[in-house]
């Protein structure tokens, strides 16, 4: 990996604050923090006098760390009522809102209540998006146990459920109370999850950070001081890009849509589930790199290192042979970020660099996805 | 109807701007504005360069108004798809939020687009939520065709649907971009939903308007020109109420509850659908009355005089006999407007004047009920 800059040292873990226009939050990561959880709500002045909760997590989180967050709640005065969804992406629908929210009307919560969100990105979209929506919105406090929700989802308050039509279509800006990231829980990620939640950690580095490059590539999974400031350093990107562009008016914020614009087409096209949302990132990545080198002077040799670290981090960088070119150009047609039917790219001139552009041609986006081909098929 | 205050003169209908925290709105009120739709919202900011739009009606509005409201846009440049639900409470679910969404999606509608609201209170609540959430929010243009619509729930902001456990439990505050109020389109009101509609009316002129309801004692329905001056006359109140406190925090919002806590229980215990809204806010106020005249002081002859007015408007006064009292408090208390189990009432300690109070014990309330029920059951 090439870096025209000194490495930059890590970031120790610790408290984040995100600046949002309603209120302001902090995010801790560290390491045994779950523990901690109840403590940490009951400092918030959004906590109230009341001690009702919901604990929304899926049942593959549930049997993991549960029990930990309920015993914390509980020792904290609260008193949290258990709210499970079938783990994956089918979950991220308007029936589970509209059980969530039954489910926290039956347990009694009101405008005093909170939501605590305990899981991945899955969880975190859709107990967050409850969240916004219950009472016209009370708020929630982010329990990530991924890596793909410690170093992006739970940041930023971007909430959400999908639609038949297409990923995200449905959802709000609902920014949580508080973001709690306890390393220790990615402890039991199955390796293919641990992998490709470093896809957005890489993404940070090339629009805003070359040295984190360099940095992630040597990240060892053993120790959790460096995966704690690994975390937080993601998570100090991510709240500086936010706080210039919470709802993503004016531009910067789509900076965080590096590799996405091929990748939810990708996820789409290959049907929900077949990629991790990380893995079809990947390869978006390095198809908005290609694009980069022809029409934003990216030099060879960062593609290269970037192509170089993605495979390290043990993510596909080849678009499937199964997929058609123009099934993934229709997918980005119908993809919500193009405004009035024109192709916008965001394209990295430097690793460490990024920009808008709208100049993308179709014709341009098919050539890059023919030759980032595993195997041609037309 | 006693009033101690030199009536105001009849506002004068017009445009009436209403402050919001994102972006402050037009409330046009008048005779035949349906037909400068298309031409008010091409002046909007939002509207941008495309020329989407999604118009919601209900089916019983649509064979009223569509044509005349979809030939407006058009003309205008717009190219509205037409969303029917079925008309009543019912649609109000979030079903229906995602039948809309995805027809909005397979519309072409993306965050450039618009969604114009067409109808009574349900498709303005169902429609503005659905537009408060397509996208993470695209901005909503509410035009009212009921009296309740017109001089209430189509101003503020508040959106949102039904759960099992109760009326408008989801939601969101989203403000609509332009609201045009015409007139007209009241005429083909059946005459029961004509009359529920001026509840509201008399509502505000309880919490914040003495001389309001001399005037509406004397409201004709056949001069256009007097509806239109009393429908601005509420929009101004309730305008001037929302900007005070647009996200119900600082108590001042609560106070258009008068009414609303017995009304809402009456709703939810007697089934949705045996009484309109407003007149189970007409019953409700007269609760409330009677309440604030034990506990706030509320002279006898006002209490008298908002009676006369309500049967005048051809409203409801009596609780009806099949409705138990223990059922009525059993709705207050899972009614998301109380906190922590206390009970809340609007109380009115002089007509045109308004005051929240917890203080208000369950055997108040209970008695209050039991002086206003239609015939003994217990």
């Amino acid at each position: 990996m090439p870096s025209a800059e000194p490495a930059s040292p890590p970031a120790p873990a610790g408290v984040i604050p995100v600046a949002a226009s309603r209120h302001s939050y902090a995010v801790h990561v560290g390491r045994g923090l779950l523990a901690t959880l109840g403590a940490l709500m009951r400092g918030l002045p959004q906590a109230g006098e009341g001690g009702r909760c919901a604990l929304v997590t899926d049942d593959r989180v549930q049997a993991l760390h549960a029990g930990a967050a309920l015993e914390s709640l509980r020792g904290a005065g609260f008193s949290p009522a258990l709210l499970a969804v079938p783990a994956g992406e089918a979950s991220k629908s308007l029936h589970r809102v509209e059980e969530l929210c039954e489910g926290m009307a039956a347990a009694g919560l009101d405008r005093g209540s909170l939501v605590v969100a305990l899981g991945g990105g899955v969880v975190g979209d859709l107990a967050g998006f409850a969240a916004a929506v219950f009472g016209r919105g009370i708020p929630v406090v982010q329990v990530p146990t991924t890596v793909m929700a410690q170093v992006d989802s739970s940041v930023g308050g971007k909430t959400g459920v999908n639609l038949r039509a297409g990923k995200n279509l449905v959802g709000a800006f609902h920014p949580p109370a508080l973001v709690v990231a306890d390393v220790e829980t990615l402890r039991t990620l199955p390796p293919r999850e641990w992998n490709e939640g470093w896809a957005e950690a890489a993404k940070h580095g090339v629009i805003a950070d070359r040295a984190l490059l360099n940095d992630l590539a040597r990240l060892a999974r053993s120790d959790d001081d460096a995966v704690a400031a690994m975390v937080a350093r993601n998570v100090r990107i991510k709240a500086s890009v936010v706080a210039a562009d919470e709802f993503e008016r004016a531009g910067r914020r789509e900076l965080l849509n590096f590799g996405h614009t091929l990748g939810h087409a990708l996820e789409t096209a290959a049907g929900y589930g077949t990629f991790l949302h990380g893995e079809a990132v990947a390869v978006g990545m390095m198809a908005a790199a290609r694009l980069s080198r022809r029409l934003a002077g990216l030099p060879v040799d960062d593609e290269a290192a970037l192509e170089e670290l993605l495979l390290r981090l043990g993510l596909p960088v080849r678009f499937p042979a199964g997929v058609s070119t123009d099934a993934l150009i229709e997918a980005m047609r119908r993809d919500k970020k193009f405004r009035a039917g024109r192709l916008r790219f965001v394209l990295t001139p430097r690793l460490g660099e990024a920009l808008v552009s709208d100049d993308v041609d179709e014709e341009a986006a098919r050539a890059a996805i023919g030759e980032l081909r595993a195997a041609p098929i037309e």
